[in-house]
């Protein structure tokens, strides 16, 4: 069938609107899907249709397509970068609709070029899942989490047996009143994890409920934690703990950015330091999440991990040789396989920063992503304290003018 | 000069990467780029240049162009809804790469309409912005306090006019130490309103600078809190904090999820309630960022606030005549005018929505985009509360089957 | 009856252990029940039975009285502060277990004297209540959420008919699907105040449950936030918001501390807010809670509310003419009136420091007691980085020696 | 010298408060001090002065001792407990000034026994201590912390060399830029361990500092986290985990309640549940902290670890069979030998739970008492969430008569 006589079907009932891949190819089915709506809305979906991919290349994706959504693409670099997996100079895409980000964050690069460059490493790296059981009583759950603690060996077994690639890092029970959290780890290498983590975790959640009296409610029970805001990341860490760091000398911290390393320090110990603390933060700077969700977006990572993202501490202190600058991102969740990183424009932005596919050795590739995105990350917070900072001493020049 | 005089001159070093669009047109500038890249890299970026927009006419969301991300978009609805400035039926696309989620919301909002439609409210609306000021001492802060407590008016006063739209609701001071946070709150209308809230804010820390003897550090301190997972917002809310809830009688509740209101309410509970509990957490649902993530970069919104988007609790409750569900999103930051919302592919969706643009009254269309993604987000909610504890189900009763 | 005949009929089953004072006095009642104890359990318990206040006199305190716990009581000062209510020099009784924190507390007091005294201020005063209610659905939430923020004058009546010294400050609904929060902030004036904000919200319960659909499902609803780590204590205060701060001259810090300002506020970045931050803290600070529960024994406060003192941040600053230190705490519950002040031990104690009773004006007692306490905090915080910092120091110093 | 003498020798200027116990004895020195302060303040501090322990006794607990402190004790039970080291009926001893809270939490102890007693189990137990030390940078940071999990051997032998009876059982190191965090975990058996685990750290950081280029600046660097509220501590643990379960059948429900199981259940999910959740909480509880302080200081416990008491989820369920109650408390730090344990009247009050010294196995005392204060912490939530629930109960009859 056509778009339109799959339109016709539909309005006649005949059809619903999430059907239609059945009786058309993809692409068709997507125009019918903007037929409809547009009579139905008086949306008009041109734009939503001029899409580069073939809609079935990204049927694993997305359901009830109708097209796509553009999101414009700058490029910040060269990053220059001494990592335990990226190492020289790179370029980093980032898709935003937010002005000035691109530019903030090539700024900061700049700088750290002409500081000779940032260090980065990948410090942790474990995609978790944690499913939920039922006991009985506190009394049970103590046994269950015993026999958890004892019994990595046969969990790993299961749950290794359901992928080619992950490795079960860690497995750690947690107990309230009747309730057993397990929390598993797994080393997904190159792929960000979360699906392989949870197909292994639920082989491991049968032999729970086979050795133990443990009843699973639900395979994630929230101690996982994906894309909630939660202290269990920031302390622990999810899929990467990435940290990168510069020390820029006095004349380039005047040069790029107008103010000195003190007045930097001070704005981040007031702000990023002091402010969090008294908001309640999880998230201790000025902006990584503009910089993570921008190149999230423009290398095929899932936008809603920006949450785990943001929780992220920086540092920055004046000292005789310059400023020392970092940034800690607890839970980076990135991968250089699997979900959005097959999309054309993702996989040009991945091939961009150079790590698209599979690392060598396996994981590298991710590794290499994540303290790429980190050091951006880091130049944008500088860049902004540095804005913050200016701003405020232009204004003591101007007043010291009058 | 066109593309590839460009590129000869930025090799020739006569040129910068950013300085481009000063010679030549925006779209021949993005070619530029990416020829050069391509060369430095070998990535092929030909998918990166089939965007549907004028590079100009992105020019104020972007910097360093090298053309757009492209993410399949999908819809869910309609979305029968009762609310405070969204009424009837409505539809929502959703941009995102994680497969079976617009099914699943789609399956949630199936389940609503069987239910005669879901409820939705706006309940605060209150963008923010807070500096952060240095005083001598704790005595002079208690003296800067409580003159912001006193001068609220001059201050909305300095803050109003600098926005024709924009009404400043709330200022309070914070103290620590020798640190003033002022906390701004306006009113923003349909714009998401940061800039605007920044602009203001700016104006009314001149005051406070000349009335005081508090110095400004920084115009944003950090208890804002922008794009951080914070408690303050969590707990007071930042854009607008909205809530969406829905009964379900039984029969709807075992024809659309396979399982009862009971083994439902008990997965909330142990997971969204219990689970995020022991996880430190501030958002206490199963994975409203995704939806809300899709929805933001469908309809124009900034990523990077899926953030503070996740910071949002979900109940479930069985009753005689139903499962009662409810999502509360403390600080949704959503606009229909602005930022990313003028992008031909968001100005579609908002349209789809039917939200675009400026609302009658003022701040009805951003009111009314809130309530529709908080009422997804729901469905999204129930569809995957649904779908882990029917799989408990399933599993129970292949063991009763043994 | 005497003691032996009162144990005779508890032993025959003839009364229980918590009805003794229905038939003796309190004194005896408390004898027979350490015989009781005895017997059954074997526990030597003449120590406890040494207490120095008629049991008559701790009813209001105690049930089912055995004794009195004796704790060490030492005392600090003079503490050098020039306060909103507080002033001149002070001592500060604290009754503790924890050998040398007197000491170290003291120290600190010393330097303080020796840099010409502290300051300190209440910033804020209010006790807060916040009941749940029950509601239909997110639509009533919303109504009765408008009609709470229109009708505070009408709670305001309501309330404050049941008090004659408390004042209503703050009425603030919350809500969270079919829940609606509502906080209540009084000024207590010099009782710590928890019980007169209890009574007094009742009464407006009443009438918020007689104006409209709200249902009152719990009298405190966890927003209050009493006695638990809550953030919407360290970000809004609940008793005073208190803080105090110190600016120690360099040569004073080396005589007193062994250590440098740099070495101190190097120490309080890395440990109190840094460190904090990676912990998922509330509180920024080295042992604040320490110097708070001693006092808070000594002066008659409430012990749980500890909790809540917790809530502090400290911050240390190396500047041109010293060490800028300060203690900010949140949520600082005391009073001179009510509760355990009138005990015989503690109320000497409030008489140390010079505040026991209703203050002139109302509240300032409590006011100067909030900032005495402080003050000491802020002592102890600094000795003990200073002594952080100086181990360091004499380490870093051998090393060089070998 | 007498006390007269001494208080003479202090006016004079010749001896400082501080020094008195290296010319007298130590009862002399204390009432020297209670002589002069009474002449400086006019405080009668008769009541002070009557302590039943020698002062000489209470010397490594306190510095410039002036008397004691006494609060009223009180007693509750039997608590009929199945633990997994406390067994059969136990009294435990409260020390408060909160009147209601012994009745209350007696209350709770009798519908237990009503219901056949409750269950408690210890799940971990870990006494902690994490330095923070300074690195060059990121990439020693990797080092640092990949050279502490390689040496754990190391490490431990070197703590453990310090302590007859501590076990060191984890050893994570955290990064956040250059500061290396190494939390060190004990098992400190019966004592609270407080002292031990940092004498027994500072041993291992002698080794980390010998071993890598990693420079100690502060033996707690607020992962440890002590006295904070602190989300590593409610997720990890500090002390004993420790849980206490009971299900109470519905007639028991309410002979002691006077209101139902479904009515408790309702107020625990919307107050403690969904209330702690939006207040941004740390404790899921009612009012654990009372039951904790009051046990704590009637033992002999440190009053100010309190704040980690209150990390505490309290779950509640109405069944078929009745009231299924639970109380996780994540980090309760207790001992039965050292610290405030050998005074007079608490070491009475340990006596009457049976645990004073040294349990068999080592840690089982403390086991024990930590199972018994959680168990009681239990009862008081039941109490306090039955009263709640009953008024409510109470006023919706009232109603109804109408």
């Amino acid at each position: 069938m056509n778009a339109e006589e799959l339109a016709t079907r539909v309005r006649a009932g005949e059809l619903r609107l999430h059907e239609l891949e059945r009786h058309a190819d993809a692409d068709v089915a997507t125009e019918a899907r903007r037929q409809l709506l547009t009579e139905e809305t008086g949306a008009n979906l041109d734009a939503v249709g001029e899409y580069t991919f073939a809609a079935a290349d990204a049927e694993p994706n997305i359901e009830n397509m109708i097209g796509a959504a553009q999101l414009p693409m700058g490029v910040v670099g060269p990053i220059e970068l001494d990592g335990g997996a990226a190492e020289g100079e790179t370029y980093l895409p980032l898709a935003t609709t937010e002005g000035a980000l691109v530019a903030s964050v090539n700024r900061g690069c700049a700088a750290m070029r002409a500081a000779d460059g940032a260090n980065a490493r990948v410090l942790t790296n474990a995609m978790t899942r944690a499913p939920v059981f039922r006991v009985r009583d506190v009394a049970e759950a103590a046994e269950v989490s015993a026999w958890v603690r004892e019994n990595v060996d046969a969990l790993a077994g299961a749950a290794e047996a359901t992928t080619n690639h992950g490795e079960l890092r860690d497995v750690k029970p947690y107990v309230v009143g009747d309730n057993v959290f397990v929390r598993f780890g797994y080393d997904t290498k190159d792929a960000m994890g979360m699906n392989m983590a949870t197909i292994a975790t639920e082989a491991a959640c049968d032999v729970i409920e086979a050795e133990t009296p443990a009843e699973l409610v639900a395979l994630s029970g929230n101690l996982c934690s994906d894309k909630k805001p939660a202290a269990i990341n920031s302390v622990e860490g999810r899929g990467r703990t990435v940290a990168a760091d510069v020390l820029i000398p006095h004349d380039v911290v005047e040069g790029y950015f107008k103010t000195t390393a003190e007045a930097i320090a001070e704005a981040n110990t007031r702000k990023n330091l002091v402010g969090s603390a008294k908001a309640g933060a999880l998230g201790f700077n000025a902006h990584a999440a503009n910089t993570i969700a921008a190149a999230f977006l423009a290398t095929g990572q899932d936008a809603a991990q920006v949450v785990e993202g943001s929780n992220a501490i920086t540092t920055a202190d004046a000292r005789d040789d310059g400023l020392y600058a970092s940034l800690t991102i607890a839970s980076l969740e990135v991968g250089t396989v699997g979900g959005g990183t097959k999309l054309p424009t993702q996989a040009a932005g991945l091939d961009l920063v150079g790590v698209r596919g599979g690392g060598d050795p396996a994981g590298a590739n991710a590794d290499a992503l994540a303290e790429v995105i980190c050091t951006a990350a880091l130049a944008g917070e500088l860049s902004l304290l540095g804005a913050l900072a200016s701003n405020h001493l232009a204004s003591a020049h101007a007043e010291l003018g009058r």
